[in-house]
């Protein structure tokens, strides 16, 4: 969907950090940005994620896992996302259907088709137009997270390097299967470089949005 | 699956009653019976219901729903059918995959085959090999419940008459499209006699099932 950007990447990749400047940036250059990422504020989608990250939860399958999250997302889209495109918005997304293609379809090993067909009865086809992929090697991205100390520990970051090493795989698996929709970040380089480069990935992309 | 039975139908089909007749007569007969429902006292799926059911959750949207019931139903399959099922008993479950397709697929509109999808998802082919539908009129059903004070009224109790008079027609689809599972009980008449039908279509199923 025209206006709809989303920024996908392993743990510590900056997502964040560099997301928060996008905006700003954006924002300077008149455009109407709306930042958000899943649950994002939506009651039913944040009690969803809460039932999700809970550390007690020890005994949640998988598949309830891929299903909880694509019901989240729904919500969120529907609430959140649709009505800023309408708008005529910029949406910045921190993870969207990737994510689950990447952790649930190939590093839980569901599969990846498996999790694209409940996601795509979530989302009805509203795909985004461009997805940044921040590329960062597991290891550096965990070390990141590890000197992070305002960071919340949740069951996910419990998980080990090979579980990390599953995502990173993952998301290359995606990014040779959608070759137009995704672009790919080196977000091993300095917060501000990443900034940079990601500005101009996103700029030429809505010049082009823009001329359609 | 062998010895999985699930028991469908509309509000104030009287399932509830004669299942917990069922339960008693087949334990009588020497089976060892598990009767369930969904969330069935599984934390991860009781806290899913609890979200799905709550009367504020006004701005749920319909494929948000379908996905959280299905979700729901895959964790209380894993922690609690399948393991009764591995241990030889016969699990008696009060509604499954064809709620679902009634309730979600047909009367809410978002497609039989959509809501098939996301559930085979869910349950990976763990089908019950006997399902009864508890055949009853909309008005009849909703009057039953009108009489029975004791029953909590949740969001779902609160939909109109022409809804219920869809999932009708839905049930009435799915008997048409899985005839060799699904054996219709007329519901209208005294429980006793409900009971005793059932019974007995259990029991030649069980039969059947055994010589297999």
């Amino acid at each position: 969907m025209k206006g709809f950007i989303t920024i996908e990447g392993g743990e510590g990749a900056g997502k964040t950090t560099v997301l928060e400047l996008l905006d700003e940036r954006l924002t300077e250059l008149g455009y109407d940005v709306l930042l958000t990422r899943e649950p994002g504020g939506i009651s039913i989608s944040e009690q969803i994620r809460e039932i999700i990250l809970h550390p007690d939860h020890t005994e949640m399958e998988k598949r309830t896992e891929a299903l909880l999250y694509a019901a989240a997302r729904r919500q969120h889209l529907v609430q959140k996302v649709l009505p800023a495109l309408q708008e005529g918005k910029i949406v910045l997304c921190d993870r969207f259907i990737d994510s689950s293609l990447a952790y649930q379809g190939y590093a839980r090993e569901i599969g990846i088709d498996e999790v694209w067909m409940i996601n795509q009865f979530a989302i009805e086809s509203c795909m985004p137009s461009l997805t940044l992929y921040f590329d960062i090697e597991p290891e550096k991205g965990l070390k990141r997270i590890a000197l992070n100390n305002e960071r919340e520990k949740n069951r996910l970051d419990l998980e080990k390097l090979a579980f990390h090493k599953k995502v990173y795989k993952g998301y290359q698996l995606l990014l040779e299967r959608f070759p137009d929709r995704m672009k790919k970040i080196n977000a091993e380089e300095e917060m501000e470089k990443v900034t940079t480069n990601a500005l101009h990935s996103i700029l030429a992309h809505l010049k082009k949005e823009e001329e359609q």
